[in-house]
């Protein structure tokens, strides 16, 4: 369908035409057409726009993946239908190995994740070859396939939009975990070691510049306050929009 | 996919999972798997319940609908497929006359969405035979078919998760309108009359319950003040939240 131009959700439609797309294609699952709208409702509220706060995450995400001695980068369907370009350019100035890893899995999915990731330039794609798939310990089974010369053995993984569960099992297993979330209230949000509280496709670009500044090794970073931050972003955008209501 | 009840999201996931099937048999679209998926982030920051607004906003809408002259209830397909044992009810307790109209127009799951109305025992149901379709006013073309008889004719029409645009456009054409919208920042949710900020699933059980009431008519009801009250319960979450961070 075409959306005019003048519709106020414009931008907002065209990254959701994206991922219809993706769907289509078949790297993006049903459930991952739902978590993007989550996204879409959380992103409206923070005021689709990168904050400062989310530029803060952003430059010590760049930094722990610069310093990190095995980072991976996890892609998803969603990931991959928005951000393909984005994931190889960072893997190479981050030199970050790239796995394919789902929540829900699926052959076909896999397959057409790494033609598209391939297709961007990408040379290794990890989570593909199941002699080297491996288990982490605190989920349940159908979740918990990793790569052994991936994620089992990384000390920091980016992982985007990603499960509760998951998160909290892959912290357990001593990783660093850097992760995309739009809701700041979300377990993955709360677990992980750096959440960027924005849109993938606008932070992903500012994470690959910023990736390429080869800054000096800091640790000043707190995650727990840059979440506070955001749920206070979102409370004080509420209240003006409620004034004009 | 199995989701184990520990999952603290089981019953969002839950209805998820109704969707995805709706989406399998034909009834939901691609677009409506993410529009379900921004009023599931709606929903958890208003705290997965039903409001006191959001009580009094359906008290007023079955008021409303049982002092209609002659009231339609617009169907799409996730209100089906979440909705359709409650959608005749309504019909029945309120007299109202059923439309199936899309915003994603497709004959295939028009078909569809008959066929799970006339299962859940609709008698008539407009928006099908193009014979009685016709036009409204000030949107563009592929969204303004409705039935000659049905909306058109109306003067209370109940949208379930309606586009900006066409609420505009119902309005334009002096209906009185009933909407859900768990969004209550959305123009569908500023442009309707009575704005029932709820989860679909939730408030349609309570709207049935109030219609068989037979309440005298009144006409208290303040939609403004009503999303105003939602904006800050919102932001009260939000405040509280952010404390246990």
């Amino acid at each position: 369908m075409n959306i005019p131009k003048s519709h106020p959700r414009y931008l907002s439609l065209q990254i959701r035409e994206k991922l219809v797309k993706g769907f289509e294609n078949n790297l993006v699952a049903k459930e991952g057409l739902l978590a993007h709208g989550r996204g879409e409702a959380f992103d409206y509220i923070i005021g689709e726009k990168t904050s400062k706060f989310a530029k803060q995450a952003i430059k010590s995400a760049a930094n722990m993946l610069n310093y990190a001695q095995n980072s991976v980068i996890s892609v998803n369907g969603n990931f991959a239908a928005l951000c393909s370009k984005e994931i190889i350019q960072l893997a190479k100035s981050t030199n970050s190995k790239i796995e394919v890893n789902l929540f829900y899995s699926s052959e076909k999915r896999k397959k057409a994740i790494t033609k598209i990731l391939k297709e961007s330039g990408a040379r290794e794609i990890l989570g593909i070859d199941k002699k080297s798939s491996t288990k982490l310990v605190g989920i349940d089974s159908a979740r918990r396939m990793v790569d052994k010369n991936g994620i089992f053995s990384a000390d920091v993984v980016l992982v985007p939009l990603e499960d509760g569960d998951r998160t909290i099992a892959l912290k357990k297993a001593k990783k660093k975990i850097i992760t995309f979330d739009l809701n700041p209230l979300s377990r993955t949000a709360q677990t992980a070691d750096i959440t960027i509280i924005d849109n993938v496709t606008r932070a992903m670009k500012l994470l690959v510049i910023e990736s390429k500044k080869k800054s000096k090794k800091h640790q000043t970073y707190n995650n727990k306050k840059n979440l506070k931050m955001a749920i206070l972003e979102i409370r004080k955008n509420l209240e003006r929009r409620a004034k004009s209501v």
